[in-house]
């Protein structure tokens, strides 16, 4: 494999893969950017702009500007968002949620939060139903451990809510045929034939929320962009069924600790678990890849990159709330005056703080975790 | 339309038309002929043949030889057959069940019995679902009036029951391939992919057995043959999931009163509806297709053909269980001895006098169908 076929940029919901252009992404598949206006008219109910959106971690759209316009006209929307429980949840999967639940409390919305343990047996050989199914519960544990609460929250586990979700799954699916489906998500004649029918399941949320209170609303869906195109086969259908289109609003791959791609499960020394312990912890700061020279004298003499070092980016997108500061480290990172182990050394103390208070809620949120569960 | 590409044979789970050769089925489905020697294997339980194996309505089968061994090893088996509610039920549907009943009670052994509303809703754009949810709990009344117990007999509805059904059709849907179902169903890109989905909901009941009782026993599936295709995709999987192939017994399709194929509820005229009135089933029968010549003195002068009347045939498979008075009635039909008037109002007595007992024990099993929904 040469340089260029490894940089290679592939976003697929299944994989990501390579240097991803965002820009690109942008344009290959159709979304919006998130204009200043839009953030502007964020802002108006969220105040203080988050720090994700701030820095524009989130960057992209789809009818967010469709929503606020209701919105301003006093018609709700709910959140919807998920997560593929292949595995424990890492801290790149914690980002969209955190800003997530600062949608929630600032435009006090409902939340709906699927599992998909059906997706993540269906899509890998090896992974057992039962296993997706069991990290399925083990990953709600970290989402509850963020704090969001069980009035507006409710988590759905595919498999243990399929009696929730079959109905509507099925007016999608018939409005979605193979020759879309194959187009969209790059279905082969050796996709098994329940992977093929998935994306209706993962469209259904979408449209949850009028099948249980009769409210009919739209679904506003933070989510990295990777997963931008099940949402798109969804909004094409969802007028014909009498629902308003999902509209989404996109985030960029936190990065994993090593080179480019997105923190990953299936890399686990690369990606920082929220059970991994200050020791785990330390030791994955310690060989990430950041923007620093070969030596110590190199470095301090040339400086070093901010814009492809991992450490930088954790600081910016989840650890450091402070503009000033976050610019004063950039500052003396590409002069010289900080080294790696001085931002290694810093993170590893943020990172370990934030994960001791969370595992502890994490413990607690054992004792809550049915009250998330849609009631029959 | 020439004559030829008007009789050509159809037969696939959804269409059934032209001319059916059943040997040819054999040929082409791959299953095999219910020979002399299995027939009275069977009969070694039942005693006395049930009409529709006596008459060879039940002709084909697969593994059925290895069902018997099982059983004679004191290993027992379950019933597993369904129905795709699109509509009332007409006497052909009854066939099947009538026959059911019989090797449930001669077996003592569980049916669990398919109401497919999704495949219904799935197949056919018109189709509502609401409507097809419907018409299973009303078929379902038909099916509690032929005297299934409740204790042995459980009815899934497909999406009511989706929660027992889901689980069991990810671990069959993860194993068939788009290819595998496109070659064996005809699926095209313009399928939509609930459909390409659904045959692992059908084969689901297959296995729910040993999902709810840990026993692992095999199913017997007495089905009309159209449905094979189904079973055949099962069947290739059921060994990798640690289970039983199911099994099969083949019906020949109960035709309908006009010519050729089968009762069809879509061809209201030429079925006769469990909830037919007197007057309709006499008018019904009065306008059937039959063997007879154009007028009474050609009838009597060169005798008629009961190989291809229907009226015969509801003689034949339902409603004359005497092989001597069934043997009469073809001699004098091929004599010239009776009209064909005579066995139309002699049917139409038969049909109303069993309507008229289905129709009041359709109307208590109102009280009863709760009893066969499978309990949580």
């Amino acid at each position: 494999m040469d340089s260029e076929e490894k940089n290679e940029m592939i976003v697929t919901p299944w994989e990501v893969r390579g240097k991803v252009d965002y820009e690109r992404l942008i344009q290959e598949f159709g979304t919006q950017p998130l204009t200043e206006e839009l953030i502007e008219r964020i802002a108006k109910y969220t105040g203080k702009l988050h720090l994700q959106l701030q820095r524009r971690l989130f960057f992209s759209h789809r009818d967010l500007d469709a929503v606020l316009d209701l919105y301003d006209k006093k018609v709700k929307f709910v959140l919807y968002t998920g997560r593929g429980p292949s595995g424990p949840v890492h801290i790149g999967h914690l980002v969209p949620w955190i800003f997530t639940k600062h949608l929630q409390e600032k435009f006090d919305t409902r939340l709906y939060f699927q599992m998909t343990d059906d997706e993540k047996f269906l899509v890998e050989d090896q992974n057992k139903l039962s296993e997706m199914t069991k990290f399925a519960y083990e990953n709600s544990l970290d989402l509850v451990a963020l704090g969001f609460e069980p009035e507006n929250t409710f988590i759905i586990y595919d498999v243990q809510d399929i009696d929730l979700l079959y109905d509507v799954a099925l007016e999608v699916a018939k409005r979605i045929t193979y020759s879309t489906a194959k187009a969209t998500f790059g279905f082969q004649d050796s996709t098994n034939i329940g992977w093929v029918f998935w994306p209706a399941i993962q469209a259904a949320p979408c449209f949850i929320h009028t099948k249980l209170t009769g409210e009919n609303v739209p679904a506003l869906i933070p989510a990295a962009i990777d997963q931008d195109p099940y949402w798109r086969v969804t909004r094409d259908i969802a007028q014909k069924l009498g629902y308003y289109k999902p509209a989404q609003i996109h985030c960029r791959f936190l990065p994993g600790l090593g080179v480019g791609g997105k923190m990953s499960a299936s890399e686990p020394e690369t990606s920082i678990f929220t059970m991994d312990s200050p020791e785990v912890v330390k030791r994955k700061i310690w060989n990430a890849f950041t923007g620093g020279k070969g030596t110590a004298t190199e470095q301090r003499k040339l400086g070093a990159d901010p814009g492809i070092c991992t450490i930088f980016q954790y600081f910016l997108y989840l650890f450091e709330d402070d503009d000033k500061k976050v610019a004063e480290r950039e500052r003396k990172c590409k002069a010289g005056e900080t080294l790696c182990g001085e931002c290694k050394t810093d993170l590893t103390k943020r990172i370990n703080k934030f994960l001791a208070e969370h595992q502890k809620k994490r413990e607690k949120a054992k004792n809550v975790l049915e009250k998330y569960h849609i009631k029959r």
